[in-house]
């Protein structure tokens, strides 16, 4: 493991013994953390993470650290948020430096807001370091801009499921397939079969282009571009899985000129005109 | 000027000659660059930047590296997308390493996709580095999640103005007044009095809380809370001005109880149950 790397001459904050603080770990590439996430993680005592994290952040972590996976894998029940909480409000109560790593920013879905809420009840000191969220900097690695002058000037985030599992009820599918030109789902593959015919009745164009990025940002990142029509038998006769982002809107005709991933690996752009 | 960082061990991206890297500089705080941030700052051999990026980020580009200033700052006639366009062309072809250097994400508004077009259409490799969009970014250091699971699964970036300067005709913002719970307006302030209008008009309650947060992330940050029935004369009074992000939507409330930066100055949260 190497040891923690110097960061630049700065102010940089201090995290002290009995501090929580809360860490977005960005979409995959262990690239995309912060220079404050660095910071973090050269100074914690204990890092608890997610399954979400890089593995490649957690071999940056202060030599010593402790490691704790709270993520929910395959096989082994998960653990509650309620468990999660209360395990670092443990931790900072004993006087250790905790760093929470989530994956992607712990503000943007995630329950990172209710972690935090649950620190600042129990009284443990707190400091927040966002992180790039997997729907803007995840398909950013796919070739595909989350706003452009020429298709949308909204962009919406939303979760594809909630606590049960499904689709979340209290989303207004339908009028978001009116208003938002542009619709990017978290953790939706799994209930896709439930978004699209709701983005359907609300109106929206069969021939919209649809794509659903596995792994973003990853090495064996996967990228399945199709429509809202056919993106239900497409996703199903492609084997992709979780995670995935799905961008639903015009923007996703840009990975043809923009896929600057492929592009350093050779592949020339499809189109120079993908908006036609 | 310190010396450029070490960055940990890792298989870093190498910057070549005649290559343009499009980078996030995140919403104001230094800190919150990314590593891969980092590395093209500790190589590029000019730093093309916009108004928004940090100062301090400058100081850690590489010793001797050239630094172009293309922000639209006061007084002085701002460059033209064609300009600013043309300028790293003329860079990448002239064998430098490009460093072209965004406040915030370049795919979230602020036309970084039509940047990564024009390069490819002239040929010009290029690789992208997202950033922290200040509209998660920047609110998270007001305090203010963007999701919390009691109130929304899902939130609608937008931009308050296009290019004449004027609310986006094209967005709905009466429909995105139903269907999102939270709407998050980049670069509002100036138009605000036409966009609080539509979304009353389209149903919104005018006691719904609303956020202005001026210089998200940086030292001199301000933060007006308000409703959307009041916020217009509230900004008025306030002095509140640009660069500000306007948050719409009852996570605001969470900043009675999530203002980790106030309570690291010494002010204790008003509320422990912000949510009611």
């Amino acid at each position: 493991m190497p040891n923690p790397p110097a960061l630049p001459d700065h102010d940089w904050p201090r995290m002290d013994p009995g501090w929580v603080w809360l860490v977005g770990a960005g979409p995959g590439d262990p690239g995309l953390i912060t220079l404050h996430g660095l910071n973090a993680l050269a100074q914690a005592d204990v890092v608890v993470h997610d399954a979400l994290a890089a593995p490649a952040l957690l071999g940056w972590a202060r030599p010593g650290a402790m490691i704790e996976d709270f993520g929910k894998r395959g096989g082994r029940p998960s653990p509650t948020q309620p468990q999660i909480s209360a395990r670092l409000i443990a931790l900072a109560r004993s006087g250790a430096r905790v760093l929470r790593l989530k994956g992607g920013d712990p503000f943007v879905f995630g329950r990172g807001a209710e972690e935090a809420q649950d620190l600042v009840r129990a009284g443990i000191p707190l400091r927040l370091v966002p992180g790039i969220s997997a729907g803007i900097g995840g398909l950013a690695y796919a070739g595909i801009p989350l706003t452009h002058r020429d298709v949308n000037q909204a962009v919406t985030l939303v979760t594809g499921h909630d606590q049960t599992g499904q689709a979340p009820g209290a989303v207004a599918w339908e009028g978001l397939a009116q208003a938002s030109p542009v619709i990017v789902a978290y953790m939706a593959v799994r209930t896709l079969d439930q978004i699209v015919p709701r983005l359907l009745a609300g109106g929206r164009d069969p021939a919209d282009p649809v794509a659903i990025v596995e792994g973003a940002s990853l090495p064996g990142m996967r990228v399945l571009e199709t429509t809202l029509g056919t993106c239900l038998a497409d996703l199903a006769a492609s084997g992709l899985g979780a995670p995935a982002i799905v961008c639903f809107g015009r923007v996703v005709l840009l990975r043809q000129m923009l896929d600057w991933l492929g592009a350093i690996a050779g592949t020339p752009p499809r189109s120079l005109d993908p908006l036609g």
